[in-house]
């Protein structure tokens, strides 16, 4: 089975090819184009390389193409995407305009250039869909909710590679299958052994999510990935009256205030220097005040929403970390897992100090929660994705 | 010692006149008025009755008047009402229009009736005075934070007075009398075995606090008291960038969001029915699933932010529920404190069921952690703090 998966931006197209079955796809082929402005011809041009280069016999040889679609109103998970998923996309662009109307092009244009290949569309909040309604809703008037105001939340797939891959760790091979099944199989009552874990997807976006028996039961960002923790120039989570004083006190527009609090705000604005945790290291090393505040609040919002999950699931089996600061960064990991000896969290700080980038059990040998450290890999996930609903939608 | 404590809204004034040495304070007198528009009158009307019912010889048998005051730029603590306290808070009165103006003004009033007694302003943020920056800054923008965007916190006086009265129970007197001189004589460090405590003040307005040897760690309101948990019918906490959409999407002024997010959310948003919990437990019992939604999403946020603290605490010694609904909703308590087996909280069903507005331990004999129901006393906790800044500032 040949898979196609396509990240698509406004003016940018990145493309990876898979090859084999769900368990053993292979990367085969990778590549992109900047600054495109005919998506049709780019597209073309990405087959004949990927023909040139002997990985495809035409373009009829490729199976299908996953697309990680970012939000719609009416549609989540894991389905075709069709001329239903186009319109959603494009219904709910207020929400995630930098994403969701290169989506809804793209899509067209795979729909046209590869007839025979199956689109498939996999939502980022697909994997919150069974989350209960008091961790989806705001308190807000009904008609802000029907107004889309909900909490959708992001990095799905990243959060759900994670469930699966613990439970994999872990030995519970019952709860790995039920990940395995959770978008084409529904979401089945479960009967074994509770499990239950946290995932910390750190990286220039950051969202930490509760997961019990591979399903997830919250997760931090809400209606947009300007909320929970603080991102590298994203606000995070913030008084929504603030927005309102500032737009009196300061007399900021609302179009002032977006882009304030999704280019200004975050890890950046704490700083005043960067939003890239490895300079604000750098600038903590040499004795910087705000920078130092910039870790701690990142630090301190991980362990907030890690507590919130542990307390909601009554207890923890597992805390992952993953993404480029999760995989990489011993130090916000050392800070996160400080002081919880008697919650039954232990690290062990040398596995913890030599463990970038590679899939590691960094906890001591007597802590009862386990910490992990799992790469991520989102294009395998949609890959997956991809590859289990054709196989399921034959 | 006589302590008047006056209560004042922008056309009420309340108060209670207490007696006594700040161990000792009993209450003696109690009044108030409504649709006041002549300050000076009214003070000098309650000050005739308090004197007719022999409760004191004249104005000048009054020592001191305590305020609480919710909050300013500058100012913060327990401190001295004087002319530097009325600037501030007017300077900070759109940060609390309904409550700043009234106390501005009362205070200039009462020096001009009573000019002998001391007056005295105890901060509904004083209690968080010494948690971290971590926990007190959002990440926004230099000059958001420079124009009063900070999480400032609420319910000080309520949260104060369960830090001293739960390590009073807990047989921590060490804890306890660091507490009562927390204003007084500064936060000194502590040496003993670490305390860890988490306050629910559950009411009309509801907030949790996290409390490390006596002191706050964290709260749940921000910036204002629209934030944290679902409140009776304001918001709670909601992803920021909800109030710009909601401005472009559905046509709303700053003041109808911010009405709207003030008058019509939190449980009665929720609901569509009440804002009063009491009503809202009626409708759940009829099978309305919006009232068990509001009541599911109170108890989830609850539990949020008792395992944020927990987790920041490192642990758990003692649950508090104070206020209202803390002190009376029996379900509320038991939905809070439920599957929490494995992190060592176990609720005595029976005492949980029969405990109403009365200091009780409500959890299960070999419950790690203590549950206690404290009953609030904001009054004599503004009384005795008052008490305690004479009796330091003599």
């Amino acid at each position: 089975m040949k898979i196609l998966v396509a990240n698509l931006g406004s003016t940018s197209f990145k493309y990876s090819l898979y090859n084999g079955d769900e368990s053993s796809l292979s990367l085969v082929a990778r590549g992109g184009y900047e600054r495109v402005t005919d998506y049709g011809a780019t597209i073309r041009d990405a087959l004949s390389s990927m023909q040139a280069e002997g990985h495809i016999d035409s373009v009829d040889s490729i199976d299908a193409v996953g697309f990680k679609t970012v939000l719609g109103f009416e549609k989540t998970g894991c389905v075709a995407a069709d001329e239903s998923v186009v319109a959603d996309l494009r219904a709910s662009a207020e929400l995630a305009p930098a994403h969701n109307p290169a989506y809804a092009n793209g899509i067209e244009q795979f729909a046209k250039e590869m007839p025979k290949a199956q689109l498939v569309a996999l939502y980022e909040t697909a994997f919150y869909q069974w989350a209960s309604a008091a961790s989806r809703r705001y308190a807000v008037p009904k008609a802000w909710y029907e107004a889309g105001v909900r909490r959708n939340g992001f990095h799905g797939a990243s959060h759900k590679f994670v469930a699966e891959r613990s439970a994999e760790l872990l030995g519970r091979e019952d709860v790995a299958d039920r990940v395995r099944n959770l978008y084409v199989g529904g979401h089945e009552s479960f009967e074994g052994q509770p499990l239950r874990v946290v995932s910390c997807h750190l990286g220039g976006s950051s969202s930490v999510t509760g997961i019990k028996n591979g399903v997830a039961i919250d997760t931090s960002m809400g209606l947009s990935p300007q909320s929970g923790l603080p991102q590298n120039n994203r606000v995070g989570d913030l008084d929504s009256m603030a927005v309102t004083y500032v737009m009196k006190k300061l007399g900021l527009s609302i179009e002032e205030v977006e882009r304030q609090l999704t280019k200004e705000s975050g890890l950046l604005g704490l700083s005043g220097k960067s939003n890239d945790v490895r300079d604000i290291w750098e600038a903590v090393e040499a004795g910087d005040k705000d920078a130092e505040l910039a870790l701690d609040s990142l630090v301190y919002g991980i362990r907030q929403y890690v507590g919130s999950y542990m307390f909601q699931l009554g207890g923890l089996d597992a805390l992952v970390f993953t993404a480029g600061i999760g995989e990489n960064d011993t130090g916000v990991r050392e800070r996160v897992c400080q002081g919880l000896e008697d919650l039954g969290l232990k690290l062990d700080l040398e596995k913890n100090a030599n463990t970038r980038g590679e899939e590691t059990c960094i906890s001591a040998e007597d802590s009862r929660i386990k910490v992990y450290v799992i790469p991520a890999n989102e294009e395998l996930v949609i890959a997956r994705e991809t590859s289990r609903f054709l196989s399921h939608n034959k």
